[in-house]
């Protein structure tokens, strides 16, 4: 998927939210946990009652992988039924992945290739090739981390490096010319929105992944103030704050009132 | 495992050798490639072969994980094949995760609760609290990437942060207090064995597991003349160089061969 696709997709919806598959077996409704594949029936459950209200959907390997085999077999289903019935969504894999060439290649075929994602989170630590290998292929997207949401951001994240700037400033300069703004995104926590206005003096025209709005804080009028560009540029993910927003057999359509009270305040502010 | 166990296997094979499982189907013997379980048989052979000549594998997930449900399958019987057969080899899982809290507590359970791996290998750019929840298990390590071996490390990890250190020194210069020499260890590459003095002023007790050495290039007694500590502190990868040295039926007789070559010249500098 391009730029120009996923702009149209979110002019159409009227939003440019991401909701986060962080599905874990604790955590779905009781009656889904004898299904034979109990993560996969609640993902498509909330799949379902969220397609029109959302473009992307960002499952988060983590979850999937502590299930083992079974686990990834499940994140798989997920994704095809993703593609098979809401094929103009846009598939992030939150993995942040990063190794050395000859791995990252690896990663960029399991993402990409088998599991035919759009887009997959990458850690910039390792350089640029570390993260070259994802950039091979057509219409698939790197999503860099630059500057996350948690509190650990502080402690490499905003230190000051040789030209002054912030290492997730850096990050950005380097980066930015490894691919362009049609195979290349930026994770930009919204906990400083702030920071949003530096981001953008580097990056006016990449797409922004967004989290920490929701169960992490921030706010979404700061984020499209400071952070949208002339497509929009912006996926705003919540996870929890709309998968988990119930617990009874009603889980899907409360999903759905959450997702709806977003998007509406989404289509307000585009 | 704790360090005393660890030296002790070291002191007791003469090794500090970990050889890296980079398993992937186009690089097996082909006579292998029928089996039901490739990659495993593969692996099985390897460890066999060479299981008194190292301390520790080190399966690089993404290979596994490129195969989907039925790779994290192999992966799976692998490890257990260790711990049944040879239960004081380290093992460690090279993943390079790191997330924010609730996931990286998830990859925790993943490699340390569900596989059972003695270390898992963790990125740093998220800060503390993306390792913190690896901490929590006794007797289980994170492996922490300070300098890798690879070209890339020269865009983020060589920057001069605001104390005039590298990125790479203040990696380790904050991170060594979130845990301790008996639950932190840190990837440093042997591409400039001479930054191993630098490594060594900050974290003169922890191990090191050093990458770099074999096909990425590298210098073994430079590795133990600047890296070598009292307990040892060492443990030099090798992945292609060994399990790939041979694609003939006679594979595992040529890994064992490269491995005793390489045990051979650490017994002599020990």
């Amino acid at each position: 998927m391009n730029s120009e696709e996923l702009y149209s997709e979110i002019k159409s919806k009227g939003s440019f939210l991401c909701i986060g598959l962080d599905t874990e077996m604790d955590r779905i409704p009781e009656h889904l946990k004898d299904h034979e594949f109990p993560l996969f029936e609640f993902n498509r459950s909330i799949i379902d009652a969220t397609h029109d209200l959302a473009v992307a959907y960002k499952p988060n390997i983590a979850f999937y992988e502590c299930q083992g085999a079974g686990g990834w077999l499940q994140l798989e289903k997920t994704i095809e039924y993703i593609r098979v019935n809401y094929p103009r969504i846009f598939i992030i894999a939150d993995a942040k992945r990063g190794d050395i060439g000859n791995t990252s290649r690896k990663y960029a075929e399991t993402f990409f290739g088998r599991l035919n994602c759009d887009a997959v989170t990458v850690a910039p630590y390792m350089g640029s090739d570390s993260v070259q290998p994802f950039l091979g292929y057509e219409g698939k997207w790197v999503i860099l981390l630059a500057l996350t949401s948690n509190k650990g951001a502080d402690d490499f994240q905003y230190l000051r490096t040789g030209g002054h700037e912030h290492l997730f400033e850096s990050v950005l300069v380097r980066s930015k010319d490894w691919g362009n703004a049609e195979n290349m995104m930026y994770v930009v926590g919204a906990t400083r929105a702030s920071m949003l206005v530096k981001v953008r003096e580097v990056v006016p025209h990449h797409f922004l992944l967004i989290p920490g709005v929701g169960a992490q804080g921030g706010e979404l009028a700061d984020v499209v103030k400071y952070g949208m560009n002339e497509k929009c540029g912006l996926l705003v993910n919540s996870s929890r704050a709309i998968i988990y927003a119930d617990s009874s057999d009603r889980f899907a359509d409360v999903a759905r009132d959450k997702a709806k009270e977003i998007q509406g305040e989404m289509k307000r502010l585009i």
